[in-house]
Parts: C-alpha cells; structure tokens; sequence
C-alpha cells in the first residue's frame, strides 16, 4: 500500500473515533470533547495501538486548534472584552502565582534541587485555552462575562507562562538578562495590543477590505490567511499560536462579514478540530502509570494542579460571585499542549528524568479530560438559556 | 521557534501563494488552478525556495485532492452517468492505448530495452483526474456530457493503468501470473461496482441514515467519514484513492441531504483544495530541465503525451461530435500524481535514471498545466450557460 494511503488511513481512525467518542459523550450530556479525549486514549499507542501520532496527525491537530481559536475569537467582541480587563488582569496573575507555588512545593519535596524545581512548577502554570473555549462554544455561553474572563486571563497566563518560561531556562544556564527579559515581555505584550489595536481600527474604517477579490469565497480564504498569519507571528513573539489565531478571530468580528465568516467556518471546524482533541488523547501514555508510586504522584500533581487553578484563578474572579469565580476557575484548569511543550523542553535539557515527564504529562492530560465535564456540570447550574440537546430518537 | 510553527509558517505561504495565484489567473481570465499551480513553481525549491514538500504539506495536498473528487461526485448523477456507459469506455481504453504505445516508442528510439520501455511507456498512461475535475467545478460544467464522459472513463483509465502498471512491474521481476491480474481486475471493477450499487441502494431506502446522531453537523462529518474510508478502501484494492472519494460523493449524491452538504462543504473544498495544486507545481524541479537535450527531451516527450490522450481519447468519444471529442481528449490530457507515482517506484526499482525520472515528472507536470488554459478556452467556446467571473471593480 502506498504510504499516503496508510496516513489516510490513520485520519480515517482518528475521524471515526472522534466521532463515535462524540456521540456517546453527547447522548450521556457530556461536551463532545470529553468523548473525543478518551477516544484518543482509546486508540492511542498504550492501549489499542490503532494510531501512531506522526507528523500529520500533529499538524491537522495543530490546525484544528487554530482554527477552533480562530473561531472562538469571532464569536468574541472587544468592547466585551475590554469591560472585564481587570478581572481578566487578576485572573491570570493569581492563576500563574499559585499553580507555580504548589509545583514548587511539590517538586522540592519530591528532591529536585531549586533550579530544577522552579523548572517543573512552570509546566503547572500555563492554561491551554483550547479545550475550556471548545466547551462553552458548544453550552452557547461564549458570550457569558465568566467566558469572556478566562479567554482574557489565557492572554495574560500565557504571556506570563512565556515569560516564566525564560527566567527557568536563564536559571538552568545559570544567568538572568533583565534587559532582555523585559524586552520579551514588551515584544508579546506589544503584539497583543498592536494587532487588536491596529487590526480593529482597519476592520472598522475598511468595509471593502474583504470583498475586493473576484472568488465569491475570498471573505473565508482571506480571513484564514489573516488567522494563519497572526498565528506564526504570534509564535515567533514567544506566544503560543493559538494565541494569533484568537487575536485574528477578534479583529475580524469587528467586520461586516463576522456572520458569513462564522457560518462559513462551522463546517471547517467540525471536520478539523476533533483531530486536536483525539491526537491530545492519543499522547496520554497509560503503560506510565503502570506502577503504584508513579499513580500515586500523577494524583498528587493533578490534585495540586487543579487547586492552584480553581483557587487562584477562582480568588482572581472573586468579584464575579462565588459561582462565576468557580466557573472561571475550572476554565483555568486545562494545561494541555503548553505543560507538555514544557516538560518537552526539560526533558531534551536534562533538566527532568523520563518518570517525572511522564508524570507531567499525565498531569496535563487528565487535568483536560477532568475540566470540561466539571464545567459542563457548573455551567448548567447558571445557565438559563441553555437549550437541551437534540431528544435521540 | 517551536517546530510546529515552522509548519505552519509553511502552510501559510502555500496559502498565500494559492490566493494570489488564484487571484490573478481569474482576472486574466484563467481557471483558479493554472495560478495556483505556478505559484506552487515559483515558491518551490526549484525557484524561491520558499517552502520544502514536507510530510505535513503532503498530507494536507492528499487531503485536498480527496476532498476535491468528493465534492465533483456529489455534482454528479449515477444516471446520468449510465447513460455515457459505453462512450466512456471507449474512451477510457483508447485513451490507455495510443499514449502507452507512444511512451513505448519514444522509450525505445531513446534505447531503453523493452521491458524498461514499457515501464516508462506506463508512466504515460493515467490521468489525473483531479486537475480537469476543478477546472469543469470552476467552470460550473460539470453537467456536460463532456465533463460526465472524463469523469467516467478516469476510472476506467485508473483501473487500466493500474493493471498495466502490474503486468509492467511483473516482466521486470520475469513472470507474469494471469491469473492474479485477473483476480486484480476484478477486485478493482468489484469494488467499484459493489460501492456504487450498495452505496446508492442504501442512500435511496434508508432517509434516516445521515440524520440519526445528536449532533447538528453530522451529515457532514458521516459524509466525510465515508469519503476518507472509501478514499482507503480504494488504495487497499489498488486504484487511486481519489477514485474512492470520486464513488463516495457519487453515492451520497442519492441522498437528500445532498444539496447541504454540498453547501456545506463549499468552505471545507476552498480552503483545502488549494495545497494539491500548490503542492503538484512545488514538485516540478525547473533545475532537472537546465540542459539542452534534457529540455529537448521533455518537450518531445510532452508532445507524445498530450498527443496520445488527445487523438486516443478523442477518437473514443467522438460519437458526441469533434467539439465534444475535443474537450474530452484535453480533459483527460493531466497526468498529474499518478504518472509520478510510477516513475518514482521505477526509481526506487532502478528501472529507469534520475535522468529519465525528471522527464517523466516534468511531462506529468506539464500536462497538468497546459491543460487547464487549453481546456478553459475549449469551453468557453461551446458553453452557453457560462457565466462570467464577477466583474473586477
């Protein structure tokens, strides 16, 4: 068999399973991601062995969650946005301090020395945006002020991550340069607010902008170009790329097309974000796990990193109500691709051993499945206009 | 910069490559696809060297190409599909013929030995069906009868090409086994035949089969899980997976949702199908074709190429008439990714030289660009309801 074949072969695995993992999720009043994550564990290389996660996989993943931001950004107004910045602010400093505490707490009692220590506390700290903004896109809630905090406080978490992430590695290599510290720190949030700035005020002052080509779908292929472009630019500001993506959907629901654009994007999404969530499930690696002492830590870490997140995101959000605080909480907890980019890079500078990867690893991973059935669970609590899902036949 | 923004840094300038090839085709009044495939040229590694034909671009190319056929089959009726039965075969086995006998003879004066000669002779006979499929898609003339005969007789042609590519592949090795070459030709016509018939048996009995899941867009993903498991299924019995994307859409046409998914998939088929047609023009290696005999060779080798599926496949339809047989000939004149799948396992078999693989792809490529132009102008001369592009402001 020819090799294309054999790779479309796995995304016909992945697709099916995406699927089927879906639809069992939504007739138990589960978010179709939960279905999705545990089908990617399913068919992962620790317990079926139906997929490898290779390089295409990775990519369609990678788009998937571009795009899923991309469109989260559309259905997301600035005004809003700018209405609940201090709580966002709070948000996302109280919810990168504590997470990094109790990582460090953690790892110093489980021996690591300082440097190594503050290492692994900064895999605790970064939000992964992705899955929570998957979640309340399918509740319908995008437009709820607890939403509109955790999209904000993401921004600010992961600039901060960014930034943390600098500091460790300076200290591993046994130097801090301030200067180019805060120079980090002045390229990502100088990106933020010059693409919102500028990318908003051209949207508003340009109607023509995105009907001037001849292809009756230009409005679609230009807006992705935009998402594609601001997420590569937003890479090389040491942000994550979903992070552009997001900032793009922003700018452009300031267009008159934001609409179009949104109808246009829902069949796109629903074919390539699953990949995301199923190829996010297929890294969990079981066989890890497979002796007491490491389960025993993965529950200790996890534990420590859902409560640096629900309490000190939640304490952030405190002006909200209790309710809300809970939910802005939980929406902090997923760690996802950022912890495991993190781990990645410690493990490549020896900074970590296998066994402690392995359990960071886990740690992002079950903190994702664990957060969207909770949020499901607090946002059916406050959410009047929830509409139930389709009765099966 | 992590590794997967380099990847996506990749996606965005074939994108944006697509878009403004695309763009000024269209204005100088061209198909979308002869832009899009320059482009690909110039950012290739042959010119700019802008992007590498990496893994990731692959995939999503095969992706679009899928996505492409799926879409031309939907737009297409199996009756209307029966009733060029016979002129499609005609054509079909014409168009295998003349071209295999031309490569043969060129082969031969160029001193290859027989079986290495029938071996290059092979890699002139199928034709890429995706190429021609966009350009009648974008002309909206897939209703032809015209368009109905290609679409028919490149699965005939790929059935054929793949038996002569076994028979071919069996003389190197210095036997040939009747009867599991007829046991492939019967796979492969049963395996068309079945999924036709069952497929669209069920799609007529069975109105609830696309509408039973929960979730609102599960004709789509349903549809698309086909397409991609047909697209598998196909490869699995030898024929190019586009001809089982091609059966699945075909299928699906029965259905009622058709007209949806059809809309539904006009955003999904805008922003993948551009990476195939980039992709196919990044391939072509402008440095293989720097020497004097080499460009002389690849000329001729053109000209028999364009010249065997033109006369071949335009005798076997002309019982539509010379205009019609015309258009026939031209539509079926791509070789595309099929002619350079062939060369490249004659490499890897030592069969033929790097030398002879450039022209081989060089022909393949030029073909799929020569076509669309030719192909465009043609129609626009018999076509009535041809509707001008929107007008540029």
């Amino acid at each position: 068999m020819h090799h294309s074949s054999e790779i479309l072969l796995g995304l016909f695995i992945v697709y099916i399973a995406a699927q089927i993992g879906a639809e069992i999720s939504q007739r138990l009043k589960m978010p179709a991601v939960v279905g999705e994550l545990l089908a990617g564990v399913l068919i992962g290389p620790s317990v079926l062995g139906l997929i490898n996660v290779n390089e295409a996989l990775e990519v369609l993943a990678e788009i998937g969650a571009v795009l899923l931001l991309f469109s989260v950004g559309l259905e997301t107004r600035i005004s809003e946005l700018r209405k609940i910045g201090t709580t966002a602010f709070m948000v996302g400093i109280a919810g990168v301090i504590l997470p990094f505490l109790l990582g460090f707490l953690w790892a110093h009692l489980a021996g690591f020395d300082t440097p190594r220590a503050m290492f692994v506390a900064a895999a605790f700290v970064a939000t992964s945006a992705g899955i929570t903004a998957r979640v309340l896109q399918e509740m319908g809630v995008l437009n709820r002020v607890e939403s509109q905090v955790i999209l904000g406080a993401a921004i600010i978490d992961d600039i901060l991550a960014m930034l943390l992430l600098a500091v460790v590695t300076a200290l591993q290599g046994g130097g801090i340069n301030i200067t180019s510290l805060l120079l980090m720190l002045l390229e990502a949030i100088g990106f933020v607010i010059v693409v919102v700035m500028v990318g908003s005020y051209l949207m508003k002052h340009s109607t023509h902008l995105l009907d001037a080509p001849i292809s009756p779908h230009s409005p679609l292929t230009i807006s992705v170009t935009l998402c594609i472009g601001l997420a590569v630019a937003s890479s090389y500001f040491g942000l994550a790329a979903i992070i552009g993506a997001f900032l793009a959907g922003l700018v452009l629901s300031e267009t008159v097309e934001h609409y179009t654009l949104d109808k246009e994007l829902l069949p796109i999404t629903a074919l390539l974000v699953p990949f995301f969530f199923v190829v996010t499930g297929a890294k969990i690696d079981i066989s890890s796990l497979g002796n007491y002492s490491a389960l025993m830590a993965v529950v200790v870490v996890t534990v420590l990193a859902v409560a640096g997140k629900l309490v000190g995101c939640g304490l952030g959000a405190l002006s909200l109500g209790k309710k809300s605080a809970l939910i802005v909480g939980m929406g902090m907890v997923p760690r996802g691709e950022v912890g495991i980019i993190v781990a990645s890079l410690g493990l490549q500078a020896n900074v970590i051993t296998g066994g402690t990867y392995a359990i960071i690893i886990a740690m992002c991973l079950l903190t994702s499945i664990i957060a969207p059935p909770a949020l499901n669970k607090l946002l059916a609590g406050v959410n009047d206009q929830h509409k139930p899902s389709r009765p099966s036949r």
